[in-house]
């Protein structure tokens, strides 16, 4: 297996034993490109780590495989070492752990949890990765303490994660948070999906490269620089879009501006129906526009209900690369015996 | 008191104890017009009823004094058969039961729920209105069973209540549920409250009317039939679109339809983002309607996520002219020994 490990040895396998084994659980980042393991503490504290590509074209039958191969050798005679196993992968999932559509790994109805919890003997929970990363940040990170919560991702697409009243919340078919599908402009731009005028196609990566390769289509002139640093204007992507911003680009800067305007907008209905005492902003296209987060923090605050906005605060998520294997291992907990 | 009773005598007073007096509740419904009152059972049954103009002209200090009254009487020696009171309200109201605002009656810090516990000698709960029709709906009503639930009631304005996983939902500041004020056209529609764009400031009652008039000053020759029905052009409103609809005027058919798909719309947020089993619509604008709810259904099933969809039922509040009382008496039940 073409490993990539953290230290000499698989330190999934060296992983001293805690003094309980049941106090630590294994999360699992199942990503298209890579999957990453983290053996994790009570407390939040990372004891070990693992990551190997994905290579998803391999199909569902060889990335379980892997997974098998990798939990065992966490989870052998040497390093028995955790009670329970989550993992967090993009996709529908549904209430039994069973992977109904997953994307970015090409799978179909792969019932995850009960093969992993058949060849790892430990109990194991399927979650959206964003919902576990919710939960992560809710109990190790931006989020910790609040009763009343909304995470929101902004990558290539937007997706989120809801904490009400001190619970994190699963919906009627194991699909609330969705916020990335929340209209924003009734009848407006095409989604991923069968909604029109989404959040996710205003804000998301996809869209902010959809939207500037219509600028640049609308003005080439103004749109020079863009082309320039893309290569030509088909490859203008967001992060091209955040480099010409941060190097001043008009056009680029407008772009930027807008999609704050949009999110803004976005969040603004999450406060008014959610009514959070934080919401949680993270993902890719937030960590490119580093100025994004207080202007839009701004603009939500003087859009909300007031009562809303008072109360509200609007904080960067804390875990970053790790809030996918820390997220799943927190989430996972929830299937120890007395499980918190 | 210029009190209109349902029967000969106070029906409060004469109301039957049931057999734990703790096993009935009183529900009013505090509206801006009128203050209703029931007397009702755990099962729902309404023992007796009472109601009485507001008259919010008076001020707070005389409507709370009426409220006392009539709640004293009902919970007199001779009627003594209620353990809680709830009261509904149009309005923000806190936590704690103080009337933060309602425009509807003029208030401003009311201290409601204080004031009439003390004066009944009774658990008091004091909650926004939509939110009691919502818990009334859930227990007794359309939403009977669900574990995940939204309400949203589309009258002069729209609000809304949430059940997430077998709870009623409150927020961090008492304000979860204002659906109305979510985002349907970024940037959009001026509206009440500080946001542009509302999917109130589309589909609420006055929002209707005013789309109306700018149609009829956009069109007058189009316009000419609901200009006859209304008087005036000013005094165009939703009900004045209802009957022209009804009658077969193309230009009201055209504003119901943009109206169904606005709330379409609206509605397809709420099903991605909170994944309800159910949705249940009521209020004013739909009683009026009744084309509404279908062509509301079927878009939203079109639009929403496939596995949110499939799930989804949206259904017509069935609590009718009664919710209010019964909705605030149902939660009064929450404030008994052991409250459910």
């Amino acid at each position: 297996m073409p490993a990539r490990r953290s230290t000499g040895r698989d330190p999934l396998r060296s992983a001293r034993p805690a003094a309980d084994p049941r106090a630590t659980t294994v999360g699992v980042d199942l990503g298209g490109t890579k999957i990453a393991y983290a053996v994790v503490a009570a407390d939040g504290r990372v004891i070990a780590t693992h990551r190997h590509p994905t290579r998803a074209e391999r199909g569902a039958d060889a990335i379980v495989a892997d997974l098998t191969r990798c939990l065992r050798e966490c989870l052998g005679p040497r390093g028995r070492s955790a009670g329970a196993i989550g993992v967090g992968i993009a996709g529908q999932i549904d209430a039994r752990g069973v992977v109904v559509s997953s994307p970015n790994l090409g799978w179909r109805a792969v019932p995850l949890e009960f093969l992993l919890a058949a060849s790892a003997g430990l109990p194991v929970t399927v979650t959206n990765d964003l919902r576990a990363i919710t939960y992560g940040e809710w109990k190790l990170g931006a989020g910790r303490g609040a009763r009343d919560l909304v995470c929101v991702f902004v990558g290539t697409g937007v997706g989120g994660g809801i904490v009400a009243d001190g619970r994190l919340r699963y919906g009627a078919t194991n699909t609330a948070g969705e916020i990335g599908h929340t209209t924003l402009i009734a009848g407006g731009r095409r989604c991923h999906c069968p909604n029109r005028g989404c959040l996710e196609a205003y804000v998301g990566g996809w869209a902010i490269a959809e939207r500037a390769r219509e600028a640049v289509a609308a003005d080439p002139a103004r749109g020079r620089r863009l082309v320039r640093l893309a290569g030509r204007a088909e490859a203008i992507s967001a992060r091209t879009v955040a480099r010409a911003s941060a190097g001043g680009d008009p056009l680029a800067r407008e772009l930027v501006r807008t999609t704050g305007d949009y999110l803004a907008a976005g969040l603004v209905s999450v406060a008014n129906a959610f009514d959070p005492a934080r919401i949680v902003l993270g993902g890719g296209v937030l960590d490119g526009l580093p100025s994004l987060l207080p202007y839009v923090a701004r603009r939500v605050r003087g859009a909300a209900l007031g009562v809303v906005a008072r109360r509200l605060r609007i904080l960067p998520a804390a875990l970053g690369g790790r809030a996918g294997v820390l997220g799943s291992a927190a989430m996972a907990r929830l299937r120890l015996p007395g499980g918190i």
